[in-house]
């Protein structure tokens, strides 16, 4: 196991009707808010109204900004940096589900960066400062609700790259189960995927003999397995829903990373994708990710896929290699369940990239993957093989 | 699922080498620090020298209190608070055990309290102010490192008390499982049962459906399960001593009790126990939690035994009521295994002062345990059950 520093800053308020806590969250941070949201759910389900409801109550001063894309663009980021230095804004709060709040923390470093933006993203270049971030989340999915990352698109380049710091944590989220009942069917299942996949790319891992944040992926895993088929069949389901919810916090707030290397090649191969096609991320991901486990299991890998097919599918009776094999199989089958599919193609994804996306990869990060080393060759038979 | 609201406001370093970074840890709180430890291991095996050495090369003032007991007591606190006014310090580092950092606590909001401290701790009277804490941990058992809970004893009075505030919870812990090489065979084994028994009391609880925190409950278990014997056995098993360190804090940071009603009514069975004879607080919780256990084991509450059984002890094939039995034989095995007794008696606590405990206990708290409550008839019951 590696060294580590936790830090985890932000406040939680959990359940039904904790956006009654709203303006105690903001308070500490000052009295004008840029309120950052989508494209129209948060307004149409009146998750917007209630937080508007409790600033107007408290007489916190606020902006609105919105409009952010799935995929959130650099240009929206530009735009809200702008708003938020004309109006000396002091806390940003994101309503929305990953990609806004990812916007929301990029508007907020923005807010004090100097020289072009994408710098930061493209080399990596540290941030000094940044406005506090707040989130009342609606969709269960990224865990940006506790993390400092930010995954932004530069659409002229079809570029999709994150920025991570632990200055860009939220101070505080507000995850209220009952804001996701109306995400649709297709959308929660892509936040099932993108959750799922967090927990893997941190549990395939060439660190071993470290079994806590082991042992917590295996149980975020089931977590999901158990309750996304009844959040995804029946949509206003509390336990489901908070359920999910929770499960997406706990599996990208840097808990189950501790102490870990950790993989992270299929959200590579996934980010090329999606700033190429603009597919969900989490439609991608499921996609991908068995693709991945296929290519990468080995003889030097197996032990890993039998422990994950042992405690998280409860595979039993089975040798080494065909839990392993079985393991594969049952995560391929769980996305499905889901509506999800299984083959690029079935996206409408065809060859004309997969050449250029590898070779991208492989140009910018030498390798990708830590559980096994992936070079552009490799990257490029994982997207075929995916075809 | 009740709603929560969760902080982690405690920075962990965690691993070999880590009080390096003493000295940033202590800077945003200024420079005068009182360093509590306890009566002799810290000063023995090099912990204590290794904190100084950090202090003097980096300037911070510092003044020492040193000789905190196991079951630290009141006088000891208010020794300590009168050092933090005399001296103006600014933080309390405590460099040691649970004992120590909860010593630490209670100097630290007791250097702002007004009126007769032990009143805190009898009518959980809210604090207003505290001084920051630090840690360096040497032990690893009570989870104070992360959380805001001090227990501390009145000797005079016979009583041990906890409090519990988020104002307590330390702003950064050192853990550097090294640190745990010298703490011998039973004192490791009290530690580990003083672990279990935190997990134990969160798991077993009437909240059901929500399974986040019982997921990881159980890894934390197995985790313990696993190490514990390694760490028994090779006392300087470094991945073994950083399991164990890792799960004390894991078990009682708030997180697998998040969104739950937790029960607690076997530390209140030990508190009572080591208020009157000052036995080993990990002891008594593994003599009393397998009595406690067969004493609330029920047709109502079977299922969560069973559920303990098949998802922590692996017991597969048996009826749901042989699970749960077999899994409270599991657990008392377990505590056996590292040699830690099953019985009153064999610590030589008989029966003068069963009815005594089981009559302050319901007195004070008119029932405990929110599992299955239990009144002072039920208390007596359970320490008869285990002399």
């Amino acid at each position: 196991m590696k060294n580590f520093i936790l830090d985890l800053p932000t406040r939680i308020y959990f359940g039904k009707g904790q956006i009654e806590n709203l303006s105690d969250a903001i308070k500490p941070y000052g009295n004008k808010v840029l309120v950052v949201t989508g494209r129209s759910s948060a307004k149409k389900y009146g998750v917007f109204d209630d937080v508007v409801e409790q600033l107007e109550r408290n007489k916190i001063k606020w902006v609105e900004y919105s409009g952010i894309s799935p995929n959130p663009r650099l240009r929206e980021v530009l735009e809200g940096i702008e708003i938020a230095k004309e109006e000396n804004i002091l806390l940003i709060l994101a309503v929305g589900g990953g990609s806004v709040i990812d916007a929301a923390k990029a508007m907020a470093f923005g807010r004090y960066a100097s020289g072009d933006i994408w710098d930061y993203f493209l080399h990596y270049k540290a941030i000094e400062k940044a406005l506090p971030v707040g989130a009342v989340l609606t969709l269960s999915a990224t865990g940006s609700e506790m993390n400092g990352g930010a995954v932004i698109t530069n659409e002229e380049k079809k570029q999709k790259y994150p920025y991570i710091s632990d200055k860009l944590k939220p101070r505080f989220s507000i995850l209220d189960p009952t804001y996701t009942f109306s995400v649709p069917k297709n959308q929660t299942a892509f936040g099932i995927a993108d959750i799922f996949s967090h927990v893997v790319e941190q549990y395939f891992s060439p660190t071993t003999d470290w079994w806590i944040p082991d042992r917590i992926s295996e149980g975020i895993l089931k977590t999901v397995i158990h309750w996304a088929p009844i959040a995804y069949n029946k949509l206003e389901n509390y336990s489901a829903r908070a359920n999910i919810m929770w499960a997406s916090t706990m599996a990208l707030n840097g808990i189950i990373a501790t102490g870990k290397i950790t993989d992270w090649a299929t959200h590579g191969m996934e980010h090329e994708l999606s700033a190429y096609y603009d597919i969900p991320h989490g439609e991608g991901l499921a996609i991908l990710q068995p693709y991945w486990m296929e290519y990468v299991l080995s003889r030097e890998t197996e032990e890993r896929f039998d422990i994950y097919g042992r405690n998280v599918w409860d595979i039993k009776g089975l040798t080494l290699e065909e839990t392993a094999r079985k393991s594969i199989e049952e995560t391929r089958n769980f996305f499905n369940s889901l509506g999800l599919p299984s083959k690029l193609s079935e996206v409408g994804i065809f060859d004309e990239y997969i050449g250029e996306m590898a070779d991208n990869l492989g140009k910018r990060e030498g390798t990708i993957g830590r559980f096994k080393k992936l070079g552009s060759e490799d990257i490029e038979k994982i997207y075929r093989m995916a075809l």
